[in-house]
């Protein structure tokens, strides 16, 4: 932590904050410039410094140290495999959830589970209890949806996932499902993220539409802290001014987040763009970035879809998806090479 | 609802279009142009069509109608007052809420209370249960900050608000407080919403740091719909590109929702600027621009406080905010308007 | 400047970084951590040292000092006054200046300026350059605009003002404006702002819709390092997530740049808002919060305005928003101060 | 474009809207609803009718067509091809551009130019003149950059891009290089694309840091209106509140710009994440999502960079993410669909 002291501060300015370090049992060192002042400390909890921020001559106040310890790649250097039954995020290859945004009927869902396994899907999503802009729209099946997505798990041998909104539901849903979903608008739910610290079932975290990679990873780190180190991260796109996309898909902030952390990384191309035409390209790009896998919805008939049907792959949308992602990263130019 | 026909459409597509809205019992009309049609259909429930966005042939689906329905000022003319005790949120004057981001100890708050009391505050606010963006971060006292608020406020006669963060607290914060306050990053928890719209007790619905006005208003569209009338929106910053501010402070959001809305809006203008020496000019400028009320976070030692030292103000400045809010807006220069 | 070494750093790397200090002309400092080691550099221009960032064993580098030299208040403690005519923006009182976003014709703008004088403005505004989104848009009536305008300064005694967009134009607009306007699209145009600092005529620098207030001063900058010390800033908003307001009106970096800054700092509620509805508030909210100034958007018939019709007020509002101003803010409660 | 009228509306406000649209030369069409009733015109220019957004009784005006006539595929269905030389946007295969931030040495450039050739690299970059957030910061070498790219473009072979900030340098600029780019703060520099719409030089144009991508392709469409049809896009990172990274890339943006539009669209991971450990990621995912080139900073020494240093690859990196681009995609595990 660095002190830098306003050039109008006074030498008992200076000694006062000299003091306060010392009282928090660090050992300050002062660098004297001309006219300006910088006290350093190194060590400790430097946490209550930040409250020097504004004390008399104190034009600043800058922490070193990263404030996560369990989520860094400096805590664990090889990278975290997650395990949902045999499915594995963080390995060699990577993962495809794929799925309805909400379960609306067995037929629906089971049909969608068929065509994305078929296609190349190891997981199915599918929205028991969906988080609503308004209450007036869809709000999910509930424990009926739990129950499908449960049968529909037996018969395909998909492992399935579904999010968890309330603490209340943790308990019903770890019965059903084989890992649980944090959404973008709960990322920094603390009460959940705490209980959820405390289950055995792997829990894959989304991004805030708001939140820097800092926050995002700080709320994994109440999950790890809470004893849950089986954490996917999920990148699902920022709010930005843009208005054409529902949200910006942050890929540059998905590789960040792997490079910072030891922890799996997905994208989800249909929140990401919220366009089904955009869904292909960002799916390769994902992938070619590094992502350890993505999360796709599909629907058999978006057009009917309770909720994201603008977003949603119909089967053949999604099977063309699953086939582009084999195919190379488009080829440079590279005629003047040979010469020079 | 229009739905806007690409050029491209052809006559089937406009078939399939206007049959899809009959099956919704909609009856629509269609406006053919030089190569493009337009087809509008009004009244009834069109969320449904929604999902011709992607139908083959339609370029765009815009709805008409607003969702929300309880918050709106179409379903109420006059402004809704909230009382909390004889405090009176929408009347005639402004409220004005201060205290400390965090109870620390009974002194600490008694303190306070008393300060901000005789400079002109009608309520106290204190965290007991604090969102904090990392887990190594003090998460406040939780119950023992609610019996000192309930003490303090016996002491002092001021009503208190604290931050409801979860559910399996709602009973416990209703025993002890007057007001609970739905924090920022918890504005779209639905299942809260869902909650507390069932309470007796008035709500304070903070704006999330991304969300639109539009969001917003549905957000507090929950509690009305739940039942509880007693709700209080308070505007307090939201995320930029700007970093010497902690949020932006959105003064023509909060009179943008006093203006849609019956519901009375007041302003943060700690959170909304995060800057001590800045919530003078946006208190005096929120008041201005017909805020309710402030919410300002006040402690008798800012250097100490275990959160929000930096944008806390200690007990003369508040009191500094407070005389500041009888002053009159900057004057005007009128030298020319005597000529021409 | 900072620079702190990482955990990992080897003696090589903290020897190579303290070279570098050195070879720059600064004495470097080393504060030495259990694993961390900080490397301190005071005075100097140290602007080099900026691609030790991502040097070995290098975590970070973090600048001190601000790099505005004159705009800042540290280099000029009294606030600047700046006049047009006998108009001075930073004096003691506030100046409105007010008009069409076009100039359209000769009696749409001498009508706009006699009632706007009448209500109390001191400066006209008009466009005779506009910078529009789409090149089908009205472009605005170039020199024969600038002629009506100086036409109508001759009658009415209003100074005028108008942005010149284009290094070509300023010798011309500087033949009939009293001041020049810098567009928020242009706050970047560094050719612009170069050949603005070398004339004699006060400058109106808009912030750009994605600068930070940082950004914005060292844009005037530019101004100032010209020579020309008459530059007046002017928040004009900011873009965001927002989607129901043209742009984020941010009064806390008005308020902001007040304080960093000695130069006068107006606010433009017009495009500050975009909706014509949130002009009264926002200008009140303005004046409140210590504004030097508003330049606001009138039009005779603004269902007819060639450009910003949705935003411009027509005469009766704008002196409707006139009279606003010299009413007082809201009123606190303040029943409970007498008791306790 | 549909006018909305407000369940308040009269039938007074309602024929003035019907008089108001015949009046422009359209037809308008009335769809009575229960309360609510909705006004449609196809056809002929509707710009005029913007201005009916605040008559009385308008509750919203929405237009139907885009603005882009000449940019948009609707104009073109097949892909535009750029030439520069013998270098081909929008071809079979991409391009790579690369060279420092700035030119600061014929050494400097040359050894850069003969690395990137040699790595695969059509096109050379470097600054002539730099836009620069200081006046204090290094300004480029202007007309002596030039004459350096000049040189090293005849003795490498590669042709050479360069910025151009100002209509004044136009000319000169025209006379050394092979093809004009326009920065991101100058994307909305009217001035500029009108002029630069009139040389017979391909133009690079890229996306202002926070333009939506229907603001970037109309600044196209100043170019293309102009008469210059040889215009490349290039999506360079947006602005948003993340703090990690200098832009945020916005490879979503890209597709979509590239989906509208027939244009060649290119991506700028240097200036899209700021961070050279993100730049292969970021420049396999371009690519990967259909992107039509990259533009990369490279430096023989970044850390002796005079801009731009923390973003610049040095020339082994530059070859190595060049290697990288010819590795497939990360391969998804299809394990289960052989099963099921």
């Amino acid at each position: 932590m660095h002190i830098n002291m306003a050039i109008t501060a006074t030498e008992a300015d200076i000694q006062q904050v000299m003091n306060k370090v010392k009282e928090v049992g660090l050992k300050p060192h002062i660098t004297r410039g001309i006219g300006r002042s910088i006290i350093t400390a190194v060590g400790g909890s430097c946490k209550d410094l930040e409250t020097l921020k504004h004390a008399p001559g104190v034009e600043d106040v800058v922490a070193v140290s990263h404030p996560f310890k369990l989520v860094s790649r400096h805590a664990k250097s090889e990278r975290t495999r997650v395990f949902v039954g045999d499915v594995c995020f963080g390995g060699d290859e990577a993962v495809v959830i794929a799925g309805p945004c909400s379960v609306e009927s067995y037929e629906q869902l089971l049909t969608t589970a068929r065509a994305v396994k078929a296609a190349g899907a190891s997981m199915l999503r599918g929205g028991a209890y969906k988080p609503r802009t308004s209450p007036y729209d869809f709000q999910g099946l509930g424990v009926e949806a739990l129950r499908l997505l449960h049968q529909v798990r037996e018969e395909t041998g998909l492992p399935v996932i579904t999010e968890v909104m309330c603490t209340d539901d943790i308990e019903m849903i770890c019965e059903y499902a084989d890992m649980l979903q944090i959404g973008a608008r709960n990322m920094q739910n603390f009460s959940l993220l705490r209980q959820l610290g405390q289950i055995d079932k792997p829990v894959l975290l989304k991004r805030g539409p708001s939140s820097t990679v800092k926050e995002w990873l700080l709320a994994a780190e109440y999950l790890l802290a809470g004893g849950n180190r089986n954490v996917v991260l999920c990148e699902r796109g920022i709010k930005t001014f843009e208005t054409e996309m529902r949200n910006t898909l942050d890929l540059g902030g998905m590789s960040l987040a792997r490079s910072l952390s030891h922890l799996p990384v997905i994208a989800d191309p249909s929140h990401g763009t919220g366009r089904r035409d955009l869904i292909k390209p960002a799916s390769r790009a994902a992938l070619a970035a590094g992502a350890d896998g993505l999360i796709i919805e599909v629907h058999p008939s978006p057009e009917h879809a309770l909720s994201d049907g603008a977003q949603s792959l119909n089967l053949e949308e999604f099977a063309s998806v699953m086939n582009s992602l084999s195919e190379p990263i488009r080829t440079v130019t590279r005629a003047h090479a040979v010469s020079a």
